[in-house]
Order: structure tokens, then C-alpha cells, then sequence
């Protein structure tokens, strides 16, 4: 293997076959059988059996939007963002807004209602910063990223029964040097600030 | 719910019992039967049966680790990167050094034999930049964030038998610029580069 260089056919792998083993309504847990780079094996999941094909877990989602939302104010430009209850961290969070896609619906029309819904704010100005995958090992979904500007209050939240959210405004400042520690545990904030800083040309 | 403040007693849920749905070698599922805040549940996961539970799946793994490897040269700092084939994304990422902890490791230990396993280079710094939960809503873990300088090649890459990872020297310009789009499909190189970017004091 080279130490320098990209050589696609060495790196490429091909899934054979799938299967789904578990589901919730987040998401689903997928079996994936894949034959390694360069060889060159049958279509039969069961070439794993004999050590040929290589079984990879993997999670199917819908996909994910996040908001950086920012207003300027007699103290500094802010950025709205939501403290949060997290399952799976079994903590509070402090993130920005974000949520997951409804079936059919665009990356921009996902973006304006997640920040609608959870800060009360509706944008007159939405730029698309980029997209990820937000763990391309384990997850098969993209993560959108979007900057909202022109910001107004329509003054109330709109939450499902199980969505607890306060919103609140943060300057800045405080949150590029805040994040890696506790209350910004969210590692996908860490993505959106480092787009924004791409887009803010600080580079 | 204040539209400005974070009221923790009004956020913060219980948990009330787990069970366990999957497992594989890379994570495993549970469901967490959880009492909204503000509310005096019984412990009983049964209760979820009469809608008092709210029933949440979450993924527990192993922390994981993310390297930024920066060298310089004659013609400016590079980034030590790695091109791998991602099964999730089924698509190859230029992505930073990482990978999942060995059992007992520590974050330090993890860092070093992680980047050495996959690019061949060794550290004599190392610089914790931060953690984070790689993804709250839904994993248990943490992902801790290194900077590694003064770095020298050791000349031979260490792989698993389904690892195949080439190595690139990359502008640290060209991927401040690149993110958000292809290669650089992984949600978790931008975080790594937002804290580098606090690091750096940037702001």
C-alpha cells in the first residue's frame, strides 16, 4: 500500500448483499456483506462462510438537517441555540437546531421548519454551508448544514410531546471557545462551526 | 418553556430501565424507558404500556479517537490524512486518523496507536484538543480529539485484515476549504478541525 498516494481500486469495496436486522423508528440496523478490494468474488452472502466476504454493520437513517441561526444585537453578533435533554449522552446539551428530515421533504424546507419549531424563529436569508455523512463507517445518511440570517421571532415553539427545548442566545465568542467541553457536547455543532468558519472566509 | 433561559428541572429526564435489542462487534442497541421532567414515575418500564414512558434507542460503543497529524514542508503545513472506503456511506472519505479504543486504553494510548497503525507516522507532541459526543440524541460514547506535531514516519502502515487505508499529505488550506463536500464526506473532520481552529486562536 502506498504510504503518499490514492489508489482507488485498492480501497474499494462491493457489497454483495444486505440485510436488515434490527429497526426502530430512528433508525435501522443493517447487515452488509462486502468482498474486499481488487477480488473477485460470487453474488452469495453466503461466501462469507467461508471467510471470503467480510460482514459490516451499518445504520440506515433519514437524513439529518442543522441550523446555525445568528443575529446581531447591541452586545455582539449571537447564535440561537437550543439546551437540550440528549438519550443517549444522558445529558443536557447546548447545540444548535436541528432535527431529522419528515419523508419528502428538501434540505431547505427541513432547515426553516427544525428552526421554527424548536427556537420560534423563521429566516429571511438561508444559505447552504455544505453536507456530511455523519459518521460514514456506521451511518448511511447526510447531515445538511445550513447558515440563517434575517431572523424573526414568531414568538412561540412548536414541539412534539416528547421534545423538551429551551432556546437561548449565546455570543459567538463564547461558543468557538467553548466547544470540545461541557454544555457543547455535540460533536455535529463541532461540524457546523467549522463550515461557518470556511464560509466567513477565515482561512 | 421560557424562549431564553435553560431551566434544568424542566428539561432533564429519568431513566427509569434499558433492555438490550442488538448487538454487534462495533456497537450495541438498547431501548431506555425514560420519565419526561417534572414528572414522578414509578420505575417500572411497564409503565410505558399505560404511555407514561417514553421509550428512546440509543447506541452504546467504545470511545473513539480522531488524530490531526500537521507537518510542515517546503511548501507549507500539510495535514496527514487517509483515504478509506467507508461501508456506511458506501464511498471513499479523505478523512483525519482515528478509530475505536482498545479495552482499558487510554485516550492518549489510543491516539498514538491509532495514527501509527494507520499512517505509519509517530508523534513526539501530543495535544488533547477536546472531546465530544460524537452524536448525543443516539450514542452513549465519546469521541476525544488529538493534535499531533513533530511526527515521524516509522515507514509501514499496521492494518486489520479488512483495513485498507492509503495516506495523503494534504494543504491544511485545501481541506479548510474543502469541507462540507466531496472527499470529505466525514462529519467528524470538520469537528476536528473547529477545535484546531480554537486552538490556533482564531477567534
Amino acid at each position: 500500500m502506498s504510504i503518499l498516494s490514492m489508489d482507488e481500486k485498492q480501497l474499494v469495496w462491493n457489497e454483495k448483499g444486505r440485510k436488515k436486522v434490527f429497526d426502530c423508528n430512528v433508525f435501522s440496523v443493517w447487515e452488509s456483506y462486502c468482498s474486499p478490494p481488487g477480488s473477485q468474488l460470487g453474488n452469495s452472502p453466503e461466501d462469507s462462510g467461508g471467510g471470503k466476504l467480510h460482514t459490516f454493520t451499518v445504520l440506515d437513517a433519514r437524513d439529518w438537517v442543522m441550523v446555525i441561526p445568528i443575529i446581531g444585537s447591541s452586545d455582539g453578533e449571537k447564535f440561537i441555540m437550543v439546551w437540550q435533554w440528549r438519550h443517549g449522552a444522558k445529558s443536557l446539551s447546548l447545540e444548535f437546531p436541528g432535527g431529522v428530515f419528515e419523508p419528502g421533504e428538501k434540505p431547505e424546507e427541513a432547515a426553516v421548519r427544525e428552526l421554527l419549531e424548536e427556537t420560534g424563529y423563521k429566516p429571511e436569508k438561508l444559505t447552504k454551508l455544505g453536507d456530511f455523512n455523519p459518521n460514514p463507517a456506521i451511518m448511511t445518511n447526510k447531515i445538511h448544514f445550513f447558515l440563517a440570517e434575517n431572523l424573526c421571532s414568531e414568538g412561540r415553539q412548536s414541539l412534539d410531546d416528547d421534545e423538551y427545548v429551551d432556546v437561548a442566545l449565546i455570543d459567538t465568542k463564547e461558543v468557538f471557545q467553548g466547544i470540545g467541553k461541557e454544555p457543547y457536547i455535540h460533536a455535529l455543532t463541532g461540524t457546523a462551526l467549522s463550515l461557518y468558519n470556511a464560509r466567513m472566509h477565515k482561512f
